[in-house]
């Protein structure tokens, strides 16, 4: 029985790669191929998982997060079908979690301005595309502070989140001309860029925002997207996945970008319809698997690849749902990883979290090759 | 696929039956003969097991119990093979769990008087048989109240625990004479009567005894026990198991009785053996599954049987062992039904548990039905 092994990480937990090659090295077969596939949906780790795929280099330098402290940073080069690809992952510098805590404060404050340096920085590396990853962001600024690092002029704007001082935004400067780099947004969120499925206030909550703050947020985002939309003719409301991450969708693809899902833009880079295509059985899973997992994660993608080839399908997972609703149709076979009653805390323990891994793919193994 | 389900009763929390039934009724096939077969090994639930696979009647008395306290109990009887049996769990009036909380107190206190009152019961229903079994006693008291209850004579007795002041046995008037009737004790303990494996010294200790008392029960007898050889040539050490119970096996030895392990006799009863030999595909499990469950208990009993006919295995349990040891070349595949995180408490009610062995059970069948 050949296998693939592709489960997204176990976020604060293990990695891809760690839970993958626990599960093959437990699985007991006397033959058979054995894939490790680390895997992602353009959350945090995605560079990672397609640098274990395509390999390539790691650019380092320095830029500022979204609260304007100087941060080291990283990004990766690497090449896939004779095209040179910057992968971006936008948490390096606006990531939710580099903040202690997301408060009104922080909202406030945060720009995505040290993003747009990344993005400038990869300009000029000769790459044919740029992905930037989307999730995960801990700013709301419209991405007013990327677009001003990428030289549009933010009329009246103060310091802090751009979104709350701008107003007027005068394109005239924007590096906008990418020429030949193709930039592709890699997201899941398809929300407009203001109202109440808008950036501010959909997601401006989670991210520490008050109640206030986000109207007066998404207030701004009304107004400058008019003007962008009379003095521009662009109507940023009208571009699906516009309110991503803050409104950097917007603000992206104001610049040109393409947008696709994460898991898809990874899954591409990493072949891993033809390892699903090749194999017997795909073994996949995340942290954790509930209703949410439909909307574009890494185990309802596996399992979609999965139906296709009518490969069997196992889904691990640290803790599930009980109904799994539409998700059950694609993924019969889901199994938390769970020993007994334990503690979360306990439970997200690294080591704990790749024996008791071992242990259910041991134990599945065994019932599936005695079959 | 032809499957039976022999889940021993996850304590506390959903017996055999509604186990065996949550599994069945879960399990997708469109074809196959499914069989719930309630199971037990000599522990609580055991006559309800029996009577659910051979029918009878419960018989009902007033006796005491291990605190002298007057309760309605009552035991089975039923027929197997044309031969009248009384199936006695001896926790219904000296079981464990009938004291709040064992101290050293209870166990200076309590005696088996109320067991031999009702094997004295069983006596006069005209039986060939009677099976005591012998899992979670509370008391230590080698057994002398049962003796006593059956007419033997103990000199120097006091109030309590017997054992603490008995002087001598005179077995002379004791009921010893069971006639037609066959005696058998269920039990899965093979201690000896005294010393550091006998009654008091191994088991004293989980029954709330002090070390100097469950030294003085021990010292007690040992200085008994010889002169029952003394005065009777029965060496009760000699016996295999004559300190399961706190020495209520050596008790019912010397009555003539023989002894089986708890999981032999049900199974028997059950007709275990030919379900099993008749399936595909057996589904077992316990509360808790360990490196202990070897030694006597339901999923090894079944396992057992399923690697005997070659028949594929499954257990299920509210939580397991890391490293089953031995247990796990007859249980390969061993599944929490936990879904996650969860304390204990949470874990254990009721209705949870029957619906996340449903889960399991669904999850598993869409596995293997699908091979």
């Amino acid at each position: 029985m050949d296998i693939v092994a592709a489960i997204d990480s176990f976020k604060g937990s293990a990695t891809s790669l760690e839970l993958n090659q626990a599960v093959l090295d437990a699985w007991q077969s006397t033959e058979g191929k054995k894939v490790n596939l680390p895997v992602a949906d353009g959350g945090e780790g995605t560079a990672e998982v397609i640098h274990h795929a395509l390999g390539g280099t790691w650019r380092q330098l320095e830029a500022i997060d979204l609260l304007f402290r100087k941060k080291i940073c990283r990004y990766l080069l690497t090449s896939y079908q004779g095209k040179k690809i910057a992968v971006i992952e936008s948490t390096e510098v606006i990531g939710i979690d580099l903040l202690t805590q997301p408060t009104d404060q922080t909202i406030r404050l945060a720009s995505s301005f040290g993003l747009g340096e990344l993005v400038k920085d990869a300009q000029n590396q000769d790459v044919d595309q740029i992905i930037v990853t989307l999730g995960g962001s801990g700013c709301s600024d419209g991405g007013l502070g990327l677009l001003q690092s990428l030289g549009a002029r933010l009329e009246g704007v103060t310091e802090g989140n751009p979104l709350l001082s701008t107003k007027k935004i005068d394109l005239r400067n924007l590096q906008e001309d990418f020429g030949e780099v193709e930039l592709l947004i890699a997201a899941d969120v398809t929300s407009p860029y203001t109202g109440a499925q808008g950036a501010a206030r959909l997601f401006g909550k989670q991210k520490g925002g008050s109640p206030e703050t986000l109207a007066f947020l998404d207030g701004q985002a009304v107004r400058l997207a008019k003007q962008l939309a009379t003095d521009y003719g662009i109507d940023l409301d009208r571009l699906s996945g516009s309110g991503a991450a803050g409104g950097i969708g917007g603000a992206l693809l104001l610049l040109g970008a393409k947008m696709a899902s994460g898991f898809t833009v990874v899954s591409q880079l990493i072949g891993l319809e033809e390892q699903i295509k090749k194999s017997d059985l795909v073994i996949t899973g995340e942290g954790r698997i509930d209703q949410q997992t439909i909307h574009g994660k890494v185990p309802y993608g596996v399992a979609r690849l999965a139906k296709k080839y009518g490969k069997t399908i196992i889904a691990l997972c640290g803790g599930r749902e009980k109904d799994l609703g539409e998700l059950a149709k694609f993924l019969p076979s889901v199994f938390s990883i769970q020993l007994g009653p334990i503690s979360l805390e306990e439970a997200m323990r690294h080591e704990e979290t790749l024996t008791k891994v071992s242990i259910l793919s041991e134990n599945l193994s065994r019932l599936v090759e005695n079959e």
